[in-house]
């Protein structure tokens, strides 16, 4: 049984939400049982780490033959949430903006685009993908409104911690920053980075390093 | 000095990143010195850390004056590769490869989306941002040709694997995945997934944790 004290660890979490995908394939493919090697050859890696985080949910699966595939997948998107639907507002609609506005992987996973906002007058009131574009002031009102607790933000560094004080005031308590800046939050308040900057820097260090020890 | 022979590990990359961004504000307001508490701060680690970090460049800090902002950028720039051109493959021209290839940062950075390439005819021949999208049967050939190391793969995660196959066979050595697939690559290859739907799940599933344990 799922003991509903237990906190489970981020990375875990990380985990569970890769084996998630693993598990969608495979109930695509009709696929009925799926065993900790599978899981952990799909997620890279060893079985006994898989075994340790679905250890999470109790005893469930039946030594050799595996765990049931929509019975782990449906418990799993239940602790990572994914059997909701979530409102997100998105906060800065230039390229970036648009395109994680047109990204459908959002929808798919229960995380809905339901408000825009922008400080660019030009754009104030034109509807993206049938959304109105709507002014920073009103952000309160609508984050209250609309009960939105997550929140993206897609502009330039400068503004990008001025935004996020914003963001928490409004009751935002989730933040995924694609703005190249460090930003500072209550402890209260999650926040993820999907840094550009820091990917393309990872992938240069290692050239780098080649060329350095001439492997 | 820099000793040539030293592995710098990964996380320590990471850091060096996020300290050479902090630097790079710092020498834009023309600020002369940092102290390593200073840099903690804007990264979020301590300082003893920052200067672990740093040792990996030998001893240059001055003890009581800090490190000196324009020697510690470009030292850092040095071990990222940062301070070279590095030549770009982006694969995949639909709402995310549009957006990759307007983003402005990569330029920034020394980072030239060189070749695009994609398997849609209506696409091929036609120009994006000065270059014109090539389809995959010439992805040797151009990579080969423009002595290419580093691909971002955006297209949907169904072809994702074949994809990064054949980077690899056309002498990629880094690939940053996009899809939301998982895939494998000989281990002399560098990959790293910027993987929209874990972050998103990680948001939720600490709005579900915040509901569970009523926090």
């Amino acid at each position: 049984m799922t003991n509903k004290t237990v906190k489970i660890p981020e990375s875990t979490a990380q985990r569970l939400s890769i084996y998630l995908r693993g598990l969608a394939l495979l109930a695509e493919n009709v696929t009925e049982n799926v065993s900790s090697n599978e899981l952990g050859e799909y997620a890279g890696v060893n079985p006994a780490q898989v075994r340790k985080d679905l250890a999470y949910f109790g005893q469930f699966g039946i030594r050799g033959q595996g765990y049931s595939v929509q019975e782990l997948k449906s418990r799993i998107a239940g602790i990572l949430g994914t059997d909701q639907a979530w409102k997100v507002a998105l906060i800065g609609i230039g390229n970036l903006g648009k395109a994680l506005a047109a990204y459908k992987g959002f929808d798919k996973q229960g995380f809905q685009i339901a408000a825009i906002f922008d400080t660019d007058e030009k754009k104030i009131g034109k509807p993206i993908r049938g959304i109105n574009v709507q002014p920073m002031q009103e952000l309160t009102k609508t984050v209250t409104d609309m009960d939105i607790r997550i929140a993206i933000i897609a502009i330039p560094a400068e503004t990008a911690q001025h935004v996020a004080d914003a963001l928490v005031q409004a009751g935002i308590l989730c933040i995924l920053n694609f703005a190249p800046a460090r930003i500072s939050v209550p402890k209260h308040i999650k926040l993820r980075y999907v840094d550009l900057s820091t990917e393309l820097e990872s992938l240069s260090f290692y050239l780098t390093q080649i060329g350095r020890l001439n492997i």
